[in-house]
């Protein structure tokens, strides 16, 4: 049921010719403020700026060749989009993508710079869902979920994968959680690569559905989730919360302002651009939301995909 | 009269237990625009957020143990200051610095983080360098200047001969020109460790005191500049214009509008945060103001102070 750490091994080498190994990167007054030594993997720094291509592009190479000709398709407003139609243009595959209207301007961008063929839908899930099977029906693609997929989970678990092969001893690895593909293929990479790393996966408390669902032991989905972390409003799967039920140590929740101080922090002191979803594990070290005293810490940087303007509101919260 | 690439060597062999050896990093879409392969040398990612660190430090370890004793000094309202400040405390030095009333919050707090003794001025340069002036009076601190001093020169070209010696053949090496601190010692680290590289300095059209002294082979001063590029305000001295006049193969201007645009597309494509400064040579590059298709080209992106209230107004722009 849950996937193996084979799987994410044969993904790393699945994914290495068009994925980059990201650095792992370090930063003295952040060491210094949490009381920990972190060592960031730097996913912003990955292709379409976000961990999402290691998913996409693992699931587009496990297809087979016969069903990756009728190309690949998915309903997204965010990330996906275009970590799909990146992956499905280095697989040389055609790629469809159902947005809703009004999607930002430069998600629509990234999609068509990819060379995806966009359809646009009311916005609503019932129309992207619709929007998708029409899709579907017309073209044979194949539907690649964003997190509720198996190839697309030991795709994202590569980053962890990588960063426990170079960092040697965590003692804790955070990452962020929305629908939980990131924290599901990065507990099963610490618990098969690193046995002794603790998960843990932080979250919004305005999207706060893996934590609520972990405490009760059974899924329980967001409503009306409202966060500035846009990539993590989305709820657990079935499948995501029996991987982070099995192998997370503990979900725990920030609020946004802690989230939007922890961004801020990162620009100025390690000079990187990180979106708001990125900042949340910092964001819970930083507020003393976990034990991390003289620990060696893993913090998943899962993306850079930030509109400037974004970046003017937060200055403006100081 | 030259200081030759020895000294850079020798610097290197000083700094390197306190400065950190930068990445280089690449980036497909900007090598795409500019139809170049484009190799970034990212001080931005250096101690205190600049190469300025470099220079600094390499002064402050060649000075004779009882002239360090005494401290070190400086009148500056950027980064230098901060860069000296951080210097003296990891050589165990004190420092003390002459700063303008006004200066910004953050660069004063910088300055006071790293432990060192802010003196306050009125600002003129006037002002600045009595206040200096008294101040070694008082202390018998060595005074550091932030370009005319050939340590401080030596140590800002290891940037450069660490990127010439990591990435072989480069076409070109381009570098920010202001007081010509970087330029001199990254012209000698190329001109010794990568002949056939050509060295082309980069300057704000609102500050082409280099430019304009290149063309006319005589030393001339900036009369009032103007550009969001501050760390480049300052003109050349007689020291640095000698050796950029001997070593640089040209120096061009861009404008700010073409600054801050290369500026947000290291943004939004790197995920790096860099400041006005460090975006002037990519500027010149994507306005087409000098030759480099199909060529292999380096780029020092000197530095990553900026105010995220100073993104917003890029944003603005758009």
């Amino acid at each position: 049921m849950i996937p193996a750490i084979d799987e994410i091994r044969r993904a790393a080498a699945r994914i290495a010719p068009h994925a980059h190994r990201t650095p792992v990167m370090r930063c003295r007054s952040l060491d210094a403020m949490s009381g920990a030594e972190l060592f960031f993997k730097c996913e912003n720094l990955q292709r379409a700026g976000a961990f999402k291509f290691r998913g996409a592009v693992n699931a587009v190479l496990s297809l087979p060749a016969e069903r990756a000709a009728r190309g690949v398709a998915s309903h997204s407003s965010g990330n996906h989009a275009a970590a799909l139609a990146l992956a499905a243009r280095v697989c040389g595959v055609p790629c469809r993508v159902v947005m809703p209207r009004g999607a930002p301007a430069v998600k629509q961008a990234a999609v068509r710079g990819y060379g995806a063929e966009i359809r646009f839908c009311e916005p609503s899930l019932q129309a992207r869902e619709q929007g998708l099977a029409e899709l579907v029906a017309d073209s044979g693609a194949a539907v690649i979920h964003p997190y509720d997929d198996e190839a697309v989970i030991a795709g994202q678990g590569t980053a962890a994968l990588e960063l426990v092969e170079e960092v040697a001893d965590l003692d804790l690895l955070l990452c962020p959680v929305g629908g939980g593909g990131l924290a599901s293929g990065t507990a099963i990479a610490a618990h098969g690569a690193s046995p002794r790393t603790r998960v843990v996966a932080v979250e919004p408390a305005g999207a706060d559905d893996a934590r609520r669902s972990f405490r009760q032991g059974r899924l329980l989905l967001s409503v009306a989730p409202d966060t500035i972390a846009d990539g993590l409003l989305t709820s657990l799967s079935e499948r995501t919360f029996g991987i982070i039920r099995a192998l997370v140590h503990d979900v725990v929740c920030v609020d946004d302002a802690a989230i939007a101080r922890a961004m801020r922090l990162v620009f100025e002191r390690m000079k990187l651009v990180i979106e708001p979803s990125a900042a949340v594990p910092l964001a819970a070290l930083l507020e003393g939301r976990l034990r991390c005293a003289g620990q060696r810490v893993g913090i998943i940087l899962s993306g850079g995909n930030v509109d400037l303007g974004r970046l003017a509101t937060l200055d403006m919260d100081r």
